[in-house]
């Protein structure tokens, strides 16, 4: 797939060179990092290794970084009843609308302690509506997520911190989409949890982290009959995941502010060469957005089709969440942003990376141009028909 | 560390070479394996053929694999009140005494649903005691692991599945040491949920597998939030460690007969010159073992003295289960098999694999030889001040 372009990676990114590096010296090792012996302490040291990379890149310190098996159990290890709140233990969970499914799903709360926040029409979190939550009940775990995955929205971390902090609350931010994106310090932000994932930053697949905050010292373990991490995720650890997790960090924030700048000028380039179709809207355009994200739409467009349009010119795009084999369902994310169903139907995302190109956008954008030839003005139908 | 011997294989094993090529094929995979466009769609791919293997090991179908980050998470989803069972929804649990501790942590159960089957004096699982405890109460999920981690100990697995089935309850067998090294088919030995792991047979640490037996259709979820693996287990799957869990089965299962008697006839020798020293006792060595385990002791000698001896010449050993970080503790196999605290507490294990060859049997014996001339007799504790 040498020719084929790569615009999918809010779903998945391609490893890096460093953490290849990282996983290709971390097979060496032969030992189990809770065995005594030389290997098992040589096992240890380099998971260390990587999770202090990784907790430096959240400004906080190793003990505080908790390893697991990605981002959908770091949210469920999260989200729990019982987490000691400031003004007591949480007893429910407010999510806001546009989490990711994990999330949403309540992890351990009981679905009828789960109740919803509501986002404006750009997909940002409602503040008000927040603390009217928070004031209308006992006390409350809050997850709201640092970036969107679907339409790159930044949701006002600082300030839902400040509004759960006065309504006596925890906060917990998914910040999979946002690490290594935009700078991002915990304690900074006042996030008293984190949920990580490695292969969002050019890490492996199936490695991911919950990084604690300053206020909150013990999380209630998902997984129990070990004493790794501290005692809150038991199980051998996933010695060469971690290690290609730690090094894509290092990787990732290292270019931080380089790849901010040109990725952005790559996509505003994008975007600029998308809105000459007549009608194309681009999703949360007036709302500050991750610098590799767009999710975009045409009246007429039927995203599943014009997924397998740009899959037949070489072009790996996405409908919208990657997450969830199997589903074609509308966004739940722009059902929240008051999106039609039918316009949610044509959203289609390109998401960028450390190797995108000026030559692959111009590439995506000359295939846009063909495929809005058959696939708009009504013509999605018959252009179904032929795939 | 090329001088280094590794005695360790039931803590972690090398990866296999066969593990390590499909993990760097899988590392130039792009895709999300729920993605619809090319790059998903061959990165499922992959994992459905790592799945299919691993499958086939225990003479089952690929969608009754739900692939996990290791044997911990498989126990705790295997281990949830409200299983169906034959006479009724689970609801309490049965271990025997010497499971690993994920097992005994009692998965979802509340530790007041949680009964011990006991053990006999070589840690064969008590039948009777079984049918017993089946009989007092409510329907049980039972817990038997197939091989002890420590001693090797093979237990009467289908005899257990036929007094479980006749008490209404259901089978799980914790098979992470037995698979790959003894024949096992699911359903032939009568079990409804097996828990494998990859990093005791070659393939790499934090992947592994529940495997589902005829008669058991679902499983309570324990990461919800996402349709992977068919709904079983949210999260985006970990493809590079799968691909090397499949590649390391294939492997392991292809060899199985052959190093099932080169490994036991070098496990016979090592027992045999370890029996050259007075007193020394090879637990279990009565009854049905692996044939790469020997877990033995002498008077006077401490375990942990004993691991950091043979590392400083050049041998990895271990002083039991490797699963729990920083615990020095009797080992709760042995005392639930009765023996006493001060002779667990000497307790040494050797465990063999593939590379193990007949040299570093030699350089092991040579090693035990110089160790028990310091390490016994009462002089263990000048010995403790050495190191």
């Amino acid at each position: 797939m040498a020719d084929r372009i790569y615009l999918d990676w809010n779903a998945t990114t391609p490893l890096r060179p460093e953490a290849r590096q990282a996983m290709l010296a971390a097979m060496d090792l032969l030992g189990n990092p809770s065995s005594v012996h030389a290997e098992g302490r040589k096992a240890r040291r380099l998971m260390e290794e990587a999770r202090e990379v990784i907790a430096r890149g959240l400004g906080t310190v190793a003990r505080r970084v908790v390893l697991t098996s990605g981002g959908t159990e770091a949210n469920v290890l999260a989200l729990s009843p019982g987490l000691k709140a400031p003004a007591g233990p949480a007893e429910r969970l407010l999510v806001s609308a546009t989490e990711h499914a994990s999330v949403l799903a309540g992890g351990r709360f009981a679905p009828s302690a789960v109740q919803t926040i509501p986002v404006d029409s750009s997909g940002v979190v409602d503040l008000c509506g927040l603390d009217t939550l928070l004031a209308g009940g006992p006390p409350a775990l809050v997850s709201v997520m640092s970036a969107n995955n679907e339409t790159g929205v930044l949701q006002p971390i600082s300030e839902v911190a400040e509004i759960v902090r006065r309504g006596g609350g925890l906060l917990h931010v998914d910040a999979i989409q946002a690490f290594g994106k935009i700078h991002l310090d915990i304690n900074g932000i006042g996030a008293d949890l984190v949920t990580l994932s490695g292969h969002k930053i050019g890490g492996p697949k199936g490695v991911g982290a919950l990084v604690l905050g300053a206020g909150v010292d013990d999380v209630i373990p998902l997984l129990r009959g070990g004493g790794q991490e501290r005692g809150r995720r038991a199980g051998t650890e996933n010695v060469i995941g971690i290690a290609g997790f730690g090094a894509a960090a290092g990787a990732a924030l290292a270019a931080l502010e380089t790849e901010h700048l040109r990725v952005s000028a790559l996509r505003n380039r994008l975007e600029a060469g998308l809105r000459q179709t007549e009608n194309v809207t681009v999703f949360s355009a007036q709302a500050a957005r991750l610098p590799n994200t767009t999710l975009f739409t045409a009246p007429g467009l039927k995203a599943e089709t014009a997924v397998i349009g740009f899959d037949l010119e070489g072009i790996a795009v996405s409908s919208g969440s990657a997450c969830s084999s199997g589903k074609v369902q509308p966004s739940h994310v722009l059902e929240a942003m008051g999106v039609s169903p039918s316009a949610a139907q044509g959203a289609v995302r390109l998401s960028l990376g450390w190797s995108t190109t000026d030559a692959e956008v111009d590439r995506c954008l000359q295939a846009w141009r063909k495929l809005s030839l058959t696939l708009l003005k009504g013509r999605d139908e018959t252009a179904l028909e032929r795939f």
